[in-house]
């Protein structure tokens, strides 16, 4: 087996951060694995949209680059840690390097012998899930931090909409 | 079919809020089918009550007033918003409109394309089982805020004891 | 409380031997809950329709006999016999009697201390669930082993055409 | 949105009856989602491989052959055929027609309205998933019955001597 | 750490084939992990006592042995082969060796690494927890079947009677 | 039955104040059962051990100290407050005492006519899990607050380290 290697992320929206680290990444290894986290939700304030419509966002922008040595695998939570590596590998073709931010996934792959890297930077104070969702709500320029695949899939299933609804308060 | 209408609800405990609400929608549909949402919480300091003990408070309040054209169906949560219509469409009569006041049962209804409108209104400042629940626990007037009916089924449940236990700090 | 029966059924669909049943108890007795039991499933062979239909066949068919001294309540399966009671006492209205056939329930509730008892015969030979899904896969007369109202639900929700087709034979 | 079609299937193994029908549909088609069904099972006498290998076994064929309009989304199982539609719906891009020669997917999409199709033809007494584990545990020529990707996907994971273990008879 | 070993197994119920094991094994490694599996089962034809009930028989019949170096788990099914190592490791104390009969069991652990070996042998066709409850609906010597201490944790649950009244046919 | 009894905690770790609880408790009932909570639950910053960790920890200091007619056992969560004690009761060897100082978990027990007793006192404001785990990310002396048992088994599965990165800030 070459390199393969996996990124683990929500994408809620997947946004040009996201889209330089798997860039990159996809240009250092032999194949890249996109893991969809929390794939079953959706409809809620910090995670709008559902798993497939956040596959589409990817493949299209990876498409579009002329991109095409990923795979793109949706992963339900299984809501415990102890067991969360397994249940990623049982769904994704095998891997030895994973690529992370976080401080949880990193030590819940290292405590298994996999290869463990920081992904490439790209800049947080400017790109972030939060800030794509907060411009969408208050009609801000949402449309320059993400890809114009993803623009075009949000619009296509009338995302901004189901965004300021969503946000909306409720009486109980 | 003639109009069936669904409205949803936690009824933590049901109040003459939710009361006046079922009562008006009574009277402009041919039957209302009452959902009892989160069926399977209770002993919680937000949720005191089971499904069936919420079925017995709105049964009893409906009987009381004479009122025979509803159905009432406890509905256990499947913590995916994007199943969630599915979910309730297999444990209810058939509907075609929705009466609810949150804007994400109004969202995941109208993609679904159902006929959502806004339920009757009534004095939120003074009926909420948040308030409700906080009466009784403080020995407040509680029963003021409930049905009759309602009132009898916290009694011979011995409800209010539960809550006062429940909402004590306990030491870890 | 007054004397309140609890009877569970998958009522596959709901037939006439189940209504002489029930509305034996419910002269009985003061109330009877009808538990529906596997609530969620549907869509197979042997469990064609859902819990929503079931719930709307039994009450058409009290309500045409003028009953009106009943509960019904959709059950979902835990899977775990050993909480199933408790499962069941979390979404009915409480209960001091269980009437059942199956020896499976009546050891569950008896080991909790309720009062189990046999049920009011009918002649199993002629009405089972089995036997109406057969016919309704044959066009044989299943309409002569339901109530009229449940006759109408199932022409309502177009019954007979989804149990023959999940009744046929798939290539995998 | 052009035209995108949806196939499931378990791919116990993604077997030459399979390949040709993706094949084909992705001709027929702008784009093809590949549902694999039954994503969580593995080393099972019937199921004896993981998602993330199945995935593989498909990307490797089709990409083989040059293909590249597809999606392949691992579907894990929710054991509720009223709210499958749903389910799966939220996983992947959306679709308008569905490929299916099992009557009770069949009968769920169309209860949802969608275009539901016959896949194309291919022999089915000789490619079969059942046929392929069967030769595996028999050092039959079940290389024959797969893509030379497939074969590849199986020798690298060490399948083979996987299959015949499992189907050992056990003592308990 | 020393040598500590897991052995699994569903002890329905905990027989003397399964006791002469665990004796042997405790006198060959220095600790031995006893895990029930199916813990969450119970009042079933086959599986008719609950995992407390089985962790008893087995506590109860070492003790009585003078044996100390043994550590009991209920392991709960989580039906997903592909985790369920993750998920007996989150359970158990670390273990480097495991005994097994089952190839599906020893498939598992070895494609995690472990240390798998057969555990000594016994006498099945003597003793096998479908005899020992096949004797016990009949009133045959189930007794002779099982350790002095088993014998008596069943008699004190009642679980002749419950056994009994699981295994008789039941009309639906 | 001789007097047993019922201890739960979530032992996160399992630290002096547990300790002298459990010396106590098993001094003045014939057996304790040590009901381990959250079992599924590890890797976090509030939970940071596995149920088989916690498992060992228990029975290493309980073991150092002499005491033998203790039962340990891992429970999973149900999330379902209305059918935890039957969970519970399904898992453990049957007690008729429980020792609790959760008033949740005493509510819960009463209801179904358990003898409920506060446990033994000890220094809540020296021993609790907050602060041990507080002290091992600031290097402090969390080792004065454990038995020298457990703390050889948080060393030997290099619980420190592990502490220390899950409490790490991540970025997304």
């Amino acid at each position: 087996m070459d390199t393969r290697a996996l990124y683990v992320g929500r994408f809620q929206p997947y946004h040009l951060g996201h889209h330089s680290v798997i860039k990159k990444i996809s240009s250092e290894v032999d194949e890249v694995v996109v893991g969809v986290g929390s794939a079953q939700i959706s409809h809620e304030v910090d995670d709008p949209f559902t798993g497939g419509e956040r596959y589409l966002m990817i493949s299209e922008s990876l498409k579009a680059e002329g991109i095409s040595n990923y795979y793109i695998v949706p992963i339900i939570d299984i809501n415990r840690n102890a067991v969360w590596v397994s249940h990623v590998e049982s769904l994704i073709p095998p891997v030895k390097v994973v690529y992370t931010n976080s401080s949880l996934i990193e030590r819940l792959f290292m405590e298994k012998e996999y290869d463990v890297r920081k992904p490439p930077l790209y800049d947080r104070s400017k790109f972030s899930g939060t800030e794509v969702r907060r411009c969408m709500v208050s009609d801000g320029g949402w449309q320059d931090l993400v890809s114009d695949a993803t623009a075009n899939v949000i619009i296509e299933i009338d995302g901004v909409s189901r965004m300021k609804e969503i946000a909306q308060c409720s009486l109980e």
